[in-house]
């Protein structure tokens, strides 16, 4: 009867526009899926695309042998998995409220094959220690490892992920998703996850997602913000945006090529100025202060980077090369 | 007798490690190439390779049609073009010191074979007139604007560039050499300059050369920060920077790919938040800077992220995207 059977069954949580495309790019890819959102009328496009409506958040957990949560923050997914208040609690959940699974449910309710319907709607304690949960919902390192401790106080196989991508792109290549977390259960599950995108699995850590993602995050505003300052300087002189363009993005991918070799430097903790002395880029750093100074536009970044680079160099190392620098990104500002 | 004769003649004024390297390019490349510095002695190895060593300034700025500087600074530059003091005068160079042309002269004096020994040593004002000057001297796009103008006003064609390379890839196509003034003073000179690696015309001002070299510089540096702000991070998760370097890379080479289309939206003046939000991005800073705060590292690169955005949101742009920041980065800081 279910053309999907062949698949892998595949729960999602959470029905924002991310957690629409997570249940999409599954469908797509053959996976009997089923959905449950608070508001229930969000799953009614996806039912019409073959998911099946779980009557109940219980029914939802039970479904299939993978859940992935998308869902606001983690204090939602908290309440949803019963792990109250500050930090993670283990009271009961509460879905008898006005917003319970059930009372917005809308679509086929037919019990969905992997799980015939022996999971009556309301039922508390819906103990998903029979599923392993994925939680893509945005959050922190330290939100990811508590929720990962919860989930081993309860017997739930966890695994904690970020999303490196827009709706749109999930599906495609070009979605990277990070996971983190116990190997043996990403390798498990990875053959239907890879169905999201290009999938990655960081380490034990449940944290490293997190870390990744705003690590990643980090690299993208610099690459933006230093094409918007050379932008900004070349416009004074009248180059335009989409000329200065191709040149940025050439300097941004050649430097990237560099940054194995500089890793090698810093775990090796030394740092021999076989390319350039950081003096001569702390040098070449007040030109670009005095260019965008005298040509007016913003200098903070151009001054950032110099008194990262000037403390540096007061404390020695102006001879080093510059990935010498990790001492004081490493630590706070004094 | 020359090999070399079969190439245009090419001089090199200023033999440091740059200005060697350039000579040695050009060597290599069959070109017949005259030297000069103002300590003799720095161009024995290049006459040892079949470089013409110049027995005086003038006869260096005669013996070609093309003539590269390549000095300590733009105040070097103009000491020796006879073009002294605060801005550029016009009295006459000072070449009779202890330090002149020819004192520290060594190697054979021979006659270039496009330059016949019309000139004699000490001769003053030795006027560039017969020869182009290209200034690869590192300096600020004032001072290359500067220098454009007093050629101009002595009838000497002018290029100012900027070498985005360490001396020892000279003469390869990693070598970017960019370069900026009249565009037929370049495409006359173009095939010689194209030995020393990949050569870029970028417009009419002098002043281009400087600009994108420290934009490109900027772009650098952004990378590198980016990087260590990440390793750093990862770091207090037991994650070294070899694991990470690869990641960072692709992400910096993924973003890259962006800025064209980005430009599109600044050169259009119009924002629409097709891929994201600036205020999502300003929510996910928060992440960022958090998790650098609660892991102990520098937070001071996220927090300049984050309050360059909080003042184009209070501005009313959080609804658009990221590009729209070219308002902040084109004025000085409040």
């Amino acid at each position: 009867m279910d053309t999907n059977e062949t698949g892998t069954a595949v729960t999602i949580i959470g029905l924002g526009l991310m957690g629409r495309a997570l249940a999409g790019a599954f469908l797509k890819a053959g996976h009997p899926t089923t959905v449950w959102n608070r508001t229930a009328a969000k799953a009614d496009e996806l039912v019409a695309e073959g998911a099946q409506s779980a009557a109940s958040l219980a029914d939802a957990l039970t479904a299939s042998p993978l859940t992935i949560l998308c869902l606001t923050d983690y204090q939602a997914v908290h309440e949803l998995l019963g792990a109250h208040g500050s930090g993670l609690d283990d009271s009961e959940p509460d879905d008898s409220g006005p917003h319970g699974p059930g009372t917005h449910s809308s679509g086929p309710h037919s019990p969905h094959p992997h799980s015939p319907g022996t999971h009556s709607p309301g039922t508390h304690s819906p103990g998903p220690a029979g599923t392993t949960l994925v939680n893509l919902t945005s959050g922190d390192s330290t939100q990811a490892r508590e929720t990962a401790e919860w989930a081993g106080r309860h017997g739930v196989r966890y695994l904690d992920g970020a999303i490196m991508a827009v709706p749109p792109v999930i599906g495609t290549a070009e979605a990277v998703i990070l996971l983190s977390g116990p190997r043996p259960v990403f390798a498990a599950h990875e053959p239907v996850l890879a169905a999201l995108g290009t999938v990655t699995h960081l380490g034990a850590d449940p944290g490293l997602a997190s870390l990744y993602d705003v690590a990643g995050l980090a690299m993208m505003w610099s690459v933006l913000n230093a094409w918007l300052q050379g932008t900004a300087l070349l416009r004074t002189a009248g180059v335009d945006a989409a000329s200065y363009a191709p040149f940025a993005q050439r300097i941004a991918a050649v430097v990237a090529t560099w940054l194995p070799g500089y890793a090698a430097q810093i775990d090796s903790g030394s740092f021999p100025a076989v390319v350039s002395a950081l003096e001569t880029d702390a040098r070449a750093m007040t030109h670009l202060i005095e260019e965008s100074e005298a040509a007016g536009v913003n200098a903070e970044l151009p001054k950032l980077f110099k008194s990262m680079a000037d403390r540096a160099i007061a404390a020695g190392h102006g001879g080093e090369q510059y990935p010498v620098l990790i001492e004081e990104f490493g630590r706070p500002a004094a």
